[in-house]
């Protein structure tokens, strides 16, 4: 009889790094290949809707830059991303409240890239960050990877609790000692503008304030603007990164303490994964060197489509028709929940001025983790609302995205979803 | 006179991560920018020649998939890319000798990321990795920002010499004990078709030998395959991932420990920064929950493009026309070389059956990081060949890049890198 030659080897599973043991897959993107589901509504994803793209526009412009500029549309471009993108960027930022120079402006592959650079950047294991509570997903999974602790703050209707903020640092400062937050807190990250997940927006006091605190306790703002085009309703408000500037449009204090997070995806397309950062020159030589590991550079392609679209002066007319629809659906939303859901204590929605996402809040008792089979069930789906806090909680809460589904589907979804939570009290 | 409030704050440079602290600007990334230099001749990029870009097809293609499907196109894809383009590269790769199940391949945004995501999903501070010396740049800075260390292993004409890296294998084994080796190395990065930067293809015999020696040492191979399609001479070799099936397409051991990486950078464009790994679905399920986290997912539209580009059956042509442009150039450079180059012992260089590079070997008294401002002066540029040593060293070398520049500019920069190196002697 032959012998038989045994292969022994370490299991797969044994060899990843410890980083990669603590992964898990987001939810929302595991929930977003339930939308295929027959007959299901979801208010799951976060996808803008797919009639607002510009479609015919963005045919001829890609036709254009490809036929008459392959040399740059086709080839790498530098880590930094297209000078002439960064520099109609720039003017683009000083129309929107913000002065800069094209040294504080970077090309990123979209948002959740930047994010990432930023863990990559600023975080080392045991460090401190600061988010709202309930928090983005995305970035808290990003930094997550980097092995940091969170500090999550509650929000009211005006958003971030600057107050608990202010109290928690204190308590904080007084038991692990000044010197551990110096070392260990590294910034603060908000959404200001209609948060995800909540809708909600931070009112100008508390920006005002949270200035203030990121400036006396010495720790950094990551301002992620994703929605900042996306108001349906009431006024715009100033970015902490414009709050923080002169009238000599540079830093009061002569420090650049806050990073923002731009993106194409809601004004342009998320199909084209193009964003950008603005911070102080040194965070932006930093972040480039970073990425030159993390893809060397973003798609010229995309940033030569974004560059036309923007200088052909496109983007106005599209932030309007965006919002056009928006609003519509929102109102749709509202009135549908006002309409179907039980009236019961402790059961209540917030009211955006903007974005894509509402926060419903339901009794105490409930569990909308517990809940999420029985929504399958009636062909509805949300994203449970604990996904979105770093350190847990939030049981009884989900998140209603009301920008992908037709206003037809969002009467019929809400209805359903009204009928489970009657059902489940 | 009023009080004058003096702010303090920590300087940003010591607000990064002790990761950042590490990080460099990659030198030929900071070269990119010298190929505008008026009159200077460039060797230093990879760029692939822009002549050789499909524009026209693309023009139409990219029109006609924005036009015709904007809602997938435009639009977020799932993390793992599109279903369409992963079941056509499974196709693909079928034709190219290697069978696998769509759960076996991922896209992603181009190489330098499939790069990064080996980083986060496999390395740990102070895991150790094995690479040729000299090794690709980016692999190294990526894999370096893990902070690991590096068994870097020399090459001859065949390639990584496998019986060298046996031998440094044995006496770790004896030094540091079989468990570190277990537990610490993770894999082994190569290039085995005209590898960046020297050109050097490895043959069967070290492909079936370094397959036997990991599987004997029990490490995951890294198979970066940039240029797998840019053979101009010679027979095409299996890859290491087909070597290691049986014929059941399968690999032998039961267990698949070959994962490739493939680029659309220079079979198509890396203007729409797009590649693809294949590996054991445990892998690629991990690298599916890291890219979450990396940039959510890659651009729909680049995913599109290249669909329809192998739909339409494109690629071969492309890849002989790409073949027929670089035979041509490297053949000049080859020629000039023989011409003009002094003939000094120890001065050699490779002589590339693909790929976009060849090395150059000065004798060991030269030192072309010293050389390289007065090459500049004189109009002429090249990679300094120690980037590429993990671990230091090379200083006698350079990487030369034969795809971008002309004809008529590789005779002319060859004839001034000449003078430059006879004038140093």
């Amino acid at each position: 009889m032959a012998e038989v030659k045994v292969q022994t080897h370490r299991a797969m599973a044994d060899r990843f790094s410890s980083r990669a043991e603590g992964m898990k897959r987001s939810p929302i993107r595991e929930l977003l290949k339930l939308v295929n589901k027959p007959g299901l509504i979801s208010f799951a994803g976060g996808l803008p809707h797919p009639g607002s793209f510009p479609a015919r526009e963005l045919a001829e412009i890609c036709h254009e830059v490809i036929q008459s500029g392959a040399e740059i549309s086709l080839q790498y471009s530098a880590t930094e991303g297209l000078t002439s993108l960064r520099d109609l960027l720039v003017s683009f930022m000083a129309e929107n409240g913000l002065k800069l120079d094209r040294e504080e402006l970077v090309i990123t592959t979209a948002s959740q890239q930047s994010l990432d650079l930023m863990g990559k950047i600023f975080l080392d294991r045991g460090d401190l960050i600061i988010t709202e509570n309930p928090s983005y997903l995305g970035a808290v999974s990003a930094f997550k990877s980097y092995g940091t602790n969170f500090l999550a703050i509650e929000m009211d209707e005006e958003g971030l609790r600057t107050d608990l903020l202010r109290r928690e640092l204190e308590a904080l400062q007084r038991r692990a000692g000044r010197d551990y937050l110096r070392e260990k807190l590294k910034f603060l990250y908000t959404v200001p503008d209609f948060q995800n997940p909540s809708g909600i927006t931070m009112s100008l006091p508390r920006r005002r304030e949270l200035l203030e605190i990121a400036s006396e306790f010495d720790f950094l703002i990551v301002e992620d603007m994703p929605y900042r085009w996306l108001r349906f309703a009431g006024e715009t408000l100033p970015m902490l990164s414009a709050l923080e500037c002169g009238p000599d449009d540079r830093p009061c204090s002569g420090f650049r303490r806050v990073i923002d997070l731009f993106t194409f995806s809601k004004i342009l397309s998320p199909g084209i994964r193009l964003g950008w950062v603005t911070a102080a020159a040194e965070v932006i030589d930093k972040l480039v060197q970073a990425k030159q590991s993390a893809d060397l550079c973003t798609s010229a392609l995309s940033q030569r489509i974004a560059e036309e679209f923007l200088k052909r002066g496109l983007i106005p007319a599209r932030i309007r028709q965006n919002c056009d629809i928006y609003r519509r659906k929102l109102a749709v939303m509202l009135e549908a929940l006002e309409q179907h859901m039980p009236k019961a204590p402790g059961l209540c929605w917030t009211r955006p001025q903007g974005g894509l996402f509402l926060w419903l809040i339901l009794p105490e008792a409930m569990n909308t983790e517990q809940m999420f089979a029985a929504a399958i069930a009636r062909n509805v789906a949300y994203v449970v609302g604990a996904s979105f806090y770093p350190n847990g909680g939030g049981h009884n809460t989900m998140r209603l995205n009301f920008s992908f589904p037709t206003e037809e589907e969002i009467r019929e979804g809400i209805r359903r979803l009204a009928g489970l939570v009657a059902s489940w009290q």
